[in-house]
C-alpha cells in the first residue's frame, strides 16, 4: 500500500514511463503510483531537484519518490538512495536530490545515503540508457515492498549536491531568483515570505518593471495586472492575473528579483 | 476501493496534479484515482463543466469527482459539495458543476449542495493560491473513505450556475453551437442527435461551409472531407477525415452551427 | 490485481482517456491500469504496433494490454483478443497487434486470436465514434477479472497484419530504418545490435552524415557530437548528445540507415 512517486524529463510522448510502471507493478504489485510531472525540462538537473522538493512533503510518511534526471546515464556516475525523514528516495547521484536533502537537514531529520551497488534488485539486464526502467524503478518497488535500504546498497555519506542558489539580503532587502515557471507563467523565486518584515509595505522589481505590495491571491488584482504574492508553499511569487507573467516579461529561470522594503532606495 | 476522478486546468507541466494525488493517498490510501483531464482551458469555467459532464456518466455509482478549475482562488468564492444521483462532486462554486447539476435535475435525481465549510477535513495550513491540494483534494479523499457530505459542510441551495448555451429550434430547423473541440480538431455541438427528424435528410451549414447528411463513421467518408455525424455522446458533430475540422474551418467554441431539414430554405 | 495496460492516440487533452478508465473501474475495481502512451501519431497504426511492442515485454505475465489506433472505428473492422505468449491483447483488428504478434511468433510461444463478438461484455450503447470507451476498454476489464478470451469472442486465425519494415543484408553491412522517433529526437532503428560483427568497427550513414563507432551512452561523447548507441532494447539509435538528432538531421521514420563494417564501401 505503499506511495510510490515519480518524477523524470521523460514527458509522456514516448512509452518510457508506461514501462517503468510495468517493471513496478512486477515487483510491487500493490503500489500506489503517482506521477509527480514527467515534463522536468530535459536533463535539467536543478529543475528536478527543485519540482521534487516542493512536492515530497505534501506525501504521507514511507512514501518512496523515484527521480530520474540523468544526462549521466550509462557512465559511472552511482545510481543511489536516500532515507530523508520519514521518507525514501531513490535517484541518480548527479545532484538531484539536494533540495530535499538540504530540507531534511534544516529540520535535522534523519539523513542516510546508499550507493544501490546490488544487481539482485535490478533487471536482469541492464542497458546502458535507461536506468530508469532498468535500476531505479525496480529498486524503488522493492523499497515500497519492504525491502530495506541498506540490502539495496552500501552506505555513502558523500551524495553528489548542486550549488543551489539561495537569495542574499542586501541593504535595502533582498537579491532573490526565479526558481521555477509554472504552466500559467507564475514565477517562483527562493525568497520565503517570511523573511518580510510584517505589516511592511514591500515594492518588487523585475526586468525594469515594478511591483507594489503583495496582494492576497490572484483574484484580488485586476485583469493583466502584474502582481506579487506569497505562493502555495510559502514563497514570494510574480504573477499576471489572466496572463503570463513568464512572456510579458521574458523572464526564465534564474533571473533577479530585488525586494525593497519602505525606506530602502531604488 | 472508491473512484476519485480530478478534473482541473492545471496541465501536467508542473507538480500540482502530483501533490494532490499525494495529498489524497495520505488521507485515502485505498482510492483508485483517475484522471479525466488536466488540459481544462486555462480557467474556462465553461470547458470544465462540459467536459466533466461528458464524462462523469461512464464512472461507476458512487464515484467522486474532484473539479478545479478556479480563477477565484483565495477570495470569497465558496467551495461546495454536491450529490447529483448516485455521485458526488467536489470543487469551487463558481458555476463548474453547472452541467452535470442541469443533467440530474434533468434525469430527477437527487441534487443536494453543501458549502464546505469545516477546515477539520482540509489541509492544516491552507494556502490562498492552490486550493485543490488544500481543500478540495482533501475533501473528495474523505468523501472517499465514507465521510458523509454532511460533515464536511453545511447544506446549500443556491450554487453558483453558468448560463450555458442551448440550441434553437427555427423554421428550417436548429442553430446550434460548438461547445467542445478535441484533439483531432473534431467539433462538438449542442444539438443532440434525438432532435433530429429521423430518416429525412439534413444539410449542415458552418462558417459558409455546407455539409450534407450524416455519415455513420469516420471510416464512411473519403480523406479530407468535411463530414457530420453523431458522436460519442450521442451529440452533432463536425469532423474532417484525417484532418483537424477546427483548422481547416478556422472554428471556435460558441461558434454557430446551422442545421436544415429537408424543405428549410437557405 | 491484474494489470491493464492502456495504448492510445487519443491524447491527454480530451477526457477520452479518463472515461475509459471509468468504464474499467466499473467493471473491475481492483484492476491496476498503466498508460503506456496516449500520444500515438493520430491514427498511425504501425507506430502503435512497435510502441504497444517495446513496451509489453516489460510488463507481468497475464498483463491485459488494450490498445486503441482506430482510424477505421465504426466500419466493420472487427475488434480482437489476443492471447500471446503469457500477456492478454484487445485491439481492433488493423493490424496494432502485428509486431507483438510477430515478437511472439519468433518466440514459438502460443498465438491465440479472438473475434470479439459478444456484445454481453461491451457497454449496453455501443456509439459508432468511440469504441476505446463501448467495447476495447470493457472487454480488457473483463478480461483482467478472469474471464477467459473465448468467452469474449469467437477463434479466429487470420488478424490483419501490417507488412512491417525489416532490415536487410548487404555486401557491405545492413540497410535499416528509422522506425521511432523519441521526445529527445533520438532516432531508433530496426537494426538489432547482435547482427554487427562483435569487436568490428562500424560506420553510420544517415542523410549525408557518418558516424563512425558505436559509443557507450549519452555521456560517452561530446555535447552535440552525432552519435550511434545501443538503445535500450538492443537496437541501434542515432542520437546527438544534449541535442535533438531528428530535428538536426531533418529524420523521419522509414528513412534509411545505412550500417558499413569495416572494408564495406561506400
Amino acid at each position: 500500500m505503499t506511495i510510490l512517486s515519480l518524477t523524470t524529463d521523460f514527458g509522456l510522448l514516448n512509452s518510457f514511463v508506461g514501462v517503468m510502471k510495468g517493471v513496478i507493478f512486477g515487483i510491487a504489485p500493490d503500489a500506489r503510483i503517482v506521477d509527480i510531472t514527467h515534463d522536468i525540462p530535459a536533463q535539467d538537473v536543478r529543475a528536478g531537484s527543485l519540482t521534487l522538493w516542493r512536492a515530497a512533503s505534501y506525501f504521507p510518511e514511507d512514501s518512496v519518490h523515484v527521480a530520474v534526471v540523468d544526462p549521466g546515464v550509462g557512465t559511472d556516475r552511482r545510481p543511489i538512495g536516500a532515507r530523508l525523514g520519514h521518507q525514501l528516495f531513490i535517484a541518480p547521484d548527479n545532484g538531484l536530490l539536494t533540495a530535499v536533502i538540504e530540507a531534511a537537514e534544516a529540520r535535522e531529520e534523519v539523513v542516510e545515503f546508499f550507493h544501490l551497488d546490488r544487481p539482485d534488485y535490478w533487471l536482469p539486464k541492464v542497458s546502458r540508457t535507461f536506468h530508469g526502467r532498468d535500476i531505479f524503478a525496480p529498486c524503488g518497488a522493492h523499497l515500497s515492498t519492504g525491502v530495506p535500504l541498506d540490502r539495496l546498497g552500501t552506505r555513502i555519506d558523500d551524495p553528489v549536491r548542486l550549488d543551489l542558489r539561495h537569495p542574499e539580503k542586501t541593504a535595502q532587502g533582498w537579491q532573490a531568483h526565479i526558481t521555477l515557471i509554472d504552466v500559467f507563467g507564475n514565477l517562483s523565486t527562493d525568497l520565503p515570505a517570511e523573511v518580510l518584515p510584517p505589516g511592511e509595505e514591500i515594492r518588487i522589481r523585475i526586468h525594469g518593471r515594478e511591483i507594489k505590495g503583495l496582494v492576497e491571491s490572484y483574484g484580488h488584482a485586476r485583469l493583466g495586472g502584474l502582481i506579487a504574492l506569497v505562493d502555495s508553499e510559502d514563497y514570494i511569487e510574480i504573477a499576471q492575473v489572466s496572463g503570463s507573467a513568464a512572456r510579458t516579461l521574458g523572464a526564465q529561470v534564474d533571473d533577479l528579483v530585488e525586494v525593497y522594503f519602505k525606506g530602502g532606495g531604488i
